[in-house]
């Protein structure tokens, strides 16, 4: 199948075209490189011998997107695409707005003209807002994200609905993700923010690595057994699986679905902490700091629905987790120093 | 005050521009007159004795809000333009996401690029979705809308709400109407939707005149006193002088408010029509029906807030805004006679 992944080059779009490759698909990668760099085909293509299609271009162009979507004869698109950085949305609200919520409807726009209508949606859990209950199921409330790149899933997530209500023929699928981390087992391809991570793995790994100093953990007086926020981790690898195991689903269904992607069981802050420092052999320095705004306590889901709707479970466990993050970042950071001393 | 009326030529904008106007604004009408046509300018200096300035344009081109803004020395932004037909939002959600939300984002960004930072929202009661208690607060719950016209009434609301709390220096009133009807006392301007109305008020004026020949009720089995829908009616001259009301404190305050504009009752279906039977000497044929889809029993506002913050209430009853309505209906039908008789 031939496959339009909009962010394709970033973390879990990278990740997912080399599940799709592997398995006989044809992804095509659609990204602005506005958070990843060209080089991620060419990893992608040591991974799995054949580098995949690249489309420079931004989900606002939407010309552009009907261009890629005709010509490549595109069947469903992923769409990864997005802004992501929570803290930095509560900043700069309307950039969020606009590259979210107008990105989506003018890849709405181009697809209804292009005659695709199967799409699976990055979604996050982030969409339940602060949980009534644990573990979080598809039909438990949603509606009170906290902050505007929460806020931007959730108003995707009710665009779709109404669209699959409207045209019976197309299929949106919602995959709510919980906490991703790790990276592919060659360390070729994993999460590389540009400047101070904003997510836990990539910080705990510098802090590992000694490319930045200390952790600073936020918050260590929750309800929880040790008092750090715990999260429903889920490598990398099996959330890209997730994805290759919904596109048959939407492509023989139509309507509107949401379906949680995590492991079903959390772990707190110095867990994981706990468990990167044994998979790396070091120490990671911390320091227990006060909570951060918007932050909830816990969260994990139940996975059940994935498995019924798409035969898919997460495989990987907290140890391989970390043993695939320490290993993207110690290639990372051997390169960095190659590339420093070649200048 | 210079002041740009986004959808300035439809039914509440324009109601607005003569208020503005006679209070010694400078109201400029922005309208891509997809809703509306250019005699209202022409009608507004029949009222005022000032022709408007009016701006041929769509609220998704940034470029062109921009100079306007710009060229206009523009002090404020009253935000009326934007789709709002609630059954066929449902059959054409895109079009309303398109027009609604990257319509508002695109205003805010050129709003944000020319140093316009004060902003009155066209809101509606429609955020409450179905209402827990009555009358409705604008503290209480919201996220529950019943269609997508609404969903982008309530999305729009929340960007505000963000963008307020990222950019201090920022004003945004949503004003949340209730339900806006009656017209001008002179006739020349009021509620002239193209088609057949979807609204109650213009579809009675039309059966009472026999332009239509029944009127269909939607439901009269709702927990009600006579089993109709209950509505809190606004004479669109009181919602006119609201937005004038709410414009000072606009430039005085900053944050995001969200303020009910209603009359603090209901009026039945039944007994809009017993009024407008009154007001018209006609008999309004009617035929009751099942309930139509997304509708709800009964909603009304406390419209307190508005008095507080703004010093503004509702002073029009249901017999003025029928005997407006009405003759709005009979200017229009003789126009329309006119022009057929011409041709």
């Amino acid at each position: 199948m031939r496959v339009l992944l909009t962010g394709g080059m970033g973390f879990i779009g990278s990740h997912t075209a080399v599940v799709l490759q592997e398995a006989g698909h044809e992804p095509v990668l659609y990204d602005n490189l506005s958070n990843a760099d060209l080089g991620v085909a060419k990893r992608i293509a040591a991974i799995t011998g054949k580098t995949p299609k690249f489309i420079e271009g931004d989900i606002r162009d939407e010309e552009r997107l009907e261009r890629a979507l005709r010509d490549e004869s595109i069947e469903a698109v992923i769409h990864f695409a997005g802004l992501k950085a929570v803290g930095e949305s509560v900043v700069k609200p309307l950039e969020y707005y606009d590259n979210n919520l107008i990105g989506t409807i003018r890849l709405l726009e181009a697809m209804k003209k292009t005659g695709v209508r199967r799409l699976i949606f990055s979604s996050s859990s982030t969409v339940y807002g602060t949980p009534k209950r644990l573990p979080l199921h598809e039909s438990d409330p949603t509606g009170e994200a906290t902050n505007p790149y929460g806020r931007t899933k959730l108003q995707i997530e009710e665009i779709l609905s109404d669209l699959c209500r409207a045209a019976p023929d197309w299929s949106a699928i919602c995959l709510r993700y919980f906490n991703p981390i790790g990276a592919h087992p060659s360390g070729l391809i994993g999460e590389d923010p540009n400047g101070i991570p904003n997510n836990l793995l990539p910080y705990v790994a510098r802090v590992a690595n000694g490319r930045l100093p200390c952790l600073n953990v936020f918050g260590g007086d929750y309800e929880t057994p040790d008092g750090t926020g715990v999260r429903d981790y889920i490598h990398v690898m099996d959330l890209a699986r997730g994805h290759a195991a919904a596109l048959p689903y939407a492509m023989s269904h139509t309507g509107w679905k949401a379906v949680n992607l995590g492991c079903g069981r959390g772990y707190s802050v110095l867990e994981v902490v706990k468990a990167f420092e044994k998979a790396s052999g070091r120490k990671v320095p911390l320091k227990i700091g006060p909570r951060r705004a918007g932050d909830i306590a816990a969260n994990w889901c139940d996975p059940t629905l994935a498995k019924e709707l798409f035969g898919w479970e997460a495989k990987l466990g907290i140890d391989d987790m970390c043993r695939d993050a320490w290993r993207f970042e110690e290639k990372r950071a051997e390169e960095l120093k190659a590339q420093s001393n070649q200048s």
